[in-house]
């Protein structure tokens, strides 16, 4: 059977007896139980999820691809799988692990006379599965995509001259999780005026006025994986530099989805919206990377970035923000989030991106 | 000065040239400063906080008892405060340092002849500092549990039959970050009827209907701090096995809350709800702790369990919140969240626990 966990253990390098993997996501991502505590412990025959009482009864029916362990003492649980299946060296999952956390498992490893490997290799072999998306796990993101967009749209019907930003970043999330979203893909981030030339802003108690850009940068999750979108609409109306702008941002991110297919380098991607954007005349303006990798994390492989030269299959799924940034005035933002296909991409996002003066 | 920091490089085995710090609750609690990334390193002449560019204006501003540097590549700021204080010996706070964070620290380390010290002896320390609040940080929990207040009151006049539990809980969140909570201190519990004998339940779409239990287990964040409580009330009407087990859960928390003073074990405030509960004839229906500390993370030291005879102190902050769950029926729990003093403690919650129909 061809399961993730058959080719996670594929991939083992040859002196690793067994692997195990304790975060959330990646538990999730092999097993397809959800929790927020458990081992997976992948040997070369087979694979086991150790959970404490209180998940036993929902991780045995719904964890797949592994045999459930309750356990009481770790252990005593683990130490059992180790001495069946004759493990000696095992490897951790390094982004997951704290040292505290290393230094329990190595006390239980060592008195079974095992020992743990500690670098990035299964990090690494993870993110090569999980960077390729499946056609359901592109279903997922397209279901938490619209309800980022049903939201918006609601949010955008209803704005009023003095609300906050604060107030409007809470509202959409409360649409968003009323209407079947998991969580929020991360603190949803909605600002105004001048707020919106900050990359990283933070909602605030600024109230919008006449006159306003208004940024979003927002996003929801079903079952796990993430959406992803920003856009900039202008409150009252709009000032020619802000045409300006707009039409820039615009064209660049155009630019940049256009150098999106299968065989299309990372760097590539970013060089389009770059350069668009430098020869614009706004050198300087565009600080961070064109965009990166989404899916059961809202950062994760690949970085669509200047130095990165990494080559994009169909299935994986990126984002495409170009922004200018106008230190005290105002920033622009457009964000799309595509999956890749040979010919070019499928755009998740159905919201137009003309300039709206809303 | 006597600064937390202070207190900090005081404590430090003499081993030890430095401390490094990541996690965000523990930068946060030495320097006043709130961000998503950056390295606190306390030398013992001064300490430092390295954070990216987009932190460097904020950090300048607010970050306390510590120079700010903004760093392009961490090897080269930190090295340079390797070299500056002669440090050969530095402490990971092993309870946040990933391998992989600590394979990246370790390696800037080795480049300038230093090492790191893999254990919890940084963890301990900080431990004992932040487990005895101050006035300050009592006021923020005590205006956490003010808001929590509020919004379970205004909850409790809307409610209706029909609602799920999820819609609640959606509502007490919303209620509770629109009135200043800077987010909720965990994904907020309101369980109805059979779902609340979890005790780690999750809110479902199960409605609500007369003759239900409804169970709050909620609480709100200000500047960081948490608050806990939990109540359980009757809708519609409660029977009389309802009635019989929540007289015996009010009575063993006004027991074990009896038994909190300075100088008492964490196992005897236990011992004193589990026993009441145990005479009562109620053995082995109370399955978990009778509390946790509560400060900048919703769950710290110390554990309010059977085998704990760590010793209270006045300024301490312990949940007393024992629980009777009988399974396919219902379960009842309150909780309070109190701070230690020498006569006794003082009660967070003014919120009634008498049984109460709504």
């Amino acid at each position: 059977m061809n399961t993730r966990i058959s080719s996670l253990i594929s991939l083992l390098p040859e002196n690793a007896d067994a692997a195990v993997i304790i975060s959330n996501e990646n538990r999730r991502y092999f097993t397809d139980f959800v929790s927020s505590l458990g081992y997976l412990i992948a040997t070369r025959e087979k694979a086991y999820l150790l959970v404490d009482s209180r998940y036993e009864e929902a991780a045995g029916k719904q964890a797949k691809n592994c045999t459930v362990v309750p356990f009481r003492k770790l252990g005593d649980s683990f130490g059992d799988i180790i001495e069946r299946h004759k493990i000696k060296t095992v490897l951790l999952e390094g982004s997951a692990f704290t040292l505290n956390d290393a230094a329990g498992i190595d006390k239980i490893l060592s008195a079974h006379g095992a020992a743990s490997v500690k670098t990035k290799a299964l990090d690494d072999i993870i993110c090569r599965l999980r960077i390729i998306k499946t056609a359901d796990e592109t279903e997922k993101m397209m279901k938490a995509q619209h309800i980022t967009e049903t939201a918006l749209k609601a949010v955008l019907r209803n704005i009023k001259e003095g609300m906050t930003e604060k107030d409007i970043a809470l509202d959409l999330e409360f649409i968003m999780r009323k209407s079947g979203a998991e969580s929020v893909s991360f603190d949803l981030i909605a600002l105004a005026g001048e707020n919106t030339s900050m990359p990283h802003g933070v909602p605030s108690q600024r109230r919008i006025k006449r006159g306003d850009l208004l940024l979003f940068d927002i996003g929801a999750t079903v079952d796990g994986y993430h959406s992803d979108m920003t856009r900039t609409y202008a409150f009252g109306f709009a000032g020619d530099k802000v045409k300006r702008v707009y039409d820039t941002v615009l064209h660049a991110q155009l630019a940049a989805l256009a150098a999106v297919h299968s065989g299309a380098k990372c760097s590539d991607i970013d060089r389009a919206a770059r350069e668009y954007i430098d020869n614009a005349g706004y050198q300087g303006l565009f600080g961070h990377s064109t965009g990166h990798g989404v899916g059961l994390e809202i950062h994760e492989s690949p970085s669509v970035s200047p130095n990165n030269d990494f080559v994009l299959q169909s299935g994986m799924v990126i984002t495409v923000e170009p922004g200018i940034y106008i230190p005290g005035e105002f920033g622009i933002r457009i964000e799309d989030m595509v999956v890749v296909t040979n010919d070019g991409y499928i755009n998740f996002a159905s919201l137009p991106k003309e300039l709206t003066v809303i």
